[in-house]
């Protein structure tokens, strides 16, 4: 298989962790999203959102929208698995993992960001703050969603929401949002760091960190 | 069931359509998002996210996240299923739905413009100009993404991503972006609105619409 992925992406940083974790190999191509690669013809034939990450399957499908991608490695790969089969725990897992995906990440997208420089003037400390109001609301909500007590967010085992926390956390740090006021997400991000297939997603062990 | 939404809410939209296609009955209890009833501590206390839909289950179980309570309903009430069985076709819906409800709903949702005016004091015009600008990248990009034949999205029942995409057009329609470059989208929205299930969950047939 081969990623089309971009080190400092947290939805890349998911997906490498979701394929650690289930021991498959892969082939990592680097999309430099700041030099605009994701817009290049040959790229949006690829992916038409012009986004990372971007999973082509050895014959050549190529799946896009990281919890999207998620899900197929889920159903094809089962072990170890990313959501419980218990319905209403699973459905907690979700909500916890789209209160990243869908009320923070999505926002704080680099073209989004991008964009409100270009369209309403933002500096960059008003492209930070921004950032990090998102990032504020989505971690109070999710402390409120989690349980007291389990080493990951739910069970003792890392899983799809755990994927999504540690890799908003590494955005956290970046745009300089201390953790202090969200104990249970910075406990999730240290265990997801001492697991050696998520350390090894982080991004800057990826080849084209810089 | 409690489903705690808001008319105009397109997330509220998909999960009362997935009801009524599952033929499950619920109270709806509407939240008034203008209003600001979605940040009482009540609600709150309901929801950490403040945002609807959620969901109470008869045993008093709140679901949050509609992606999430899609999920729960999907696994619990499987007839009629809201995704195929098939990993790979289920990744293509999938990516289809979160192309809408990643990269387009949260981006343009109330509060994120209501935040895009108070910080960066854009105006009803500007703020309009940013959800069309958002919904146009998505709708192109989910052009290229969904078949060429098919009375929905991907077969010929609907599923999840007709009920992101029929929610979306609502929006498109609200905010003044024509759906004409985008057929294969006007023809989902069309073949949705035919469906009398989907049809009762649209905004303007909601108790709470004014």
């Amino acid at each position: 298989m081969i990623l089309y992925s971009y080190w400092r992406s947290t939805t890349s940083y998911r997906v490498r962790a979701a394929l650690n974790l289930k021991g498959l190999s892969y082939t990592q191509r680097p999309v430099d999203l700041v030099a605009g690669e994701q817009r290049t013809d040959a790229y949006t034939a690829l992916n038409p959102g012009q986004g990372v990450p971007a999973l082509e399957l050895d014959d050549g499908t190529v799946l896009t929208q990281s919890l999207s991608i998620l899900d197929y490695l889920d159903a094809t790969y089962p072990e170890p698995p990313l959501l419980p089969s218990d319905p209403l725990l699973r459905a907690r897992v979700l909500a916890a993992a789209h209160t990243v995906a869908l009320d923070i990440h999505p926002v704080n997208n680099l073209r989004v960001v991008a964009h409100l420089k270009t369209a309403h003037n933002a500096n960059q400390d008003q492209a930070q703050d921004w950032m990090r109001h998102w990032m504020a609301e989505g971690f109070s909500a999710l402390e409120a969603l989690l349980p007291d007590r389990a080493t990951f967010a739910f069970t003792d085992t890392p899983g799809l929401a755990d994927l999504c926390i540690v890799a908003q956390c590494y955005n956290a740090h970046r745009w300089g949002l201390p953790l202090t006021p969200y104990p249970k997400t910075a406990r999730i991000e240290a265990a997801c760091l001492a697991t050696p297939a998520i350390k090894a997603a982080a991004p800057e062990a990826q080849p084209d960190a810089s």
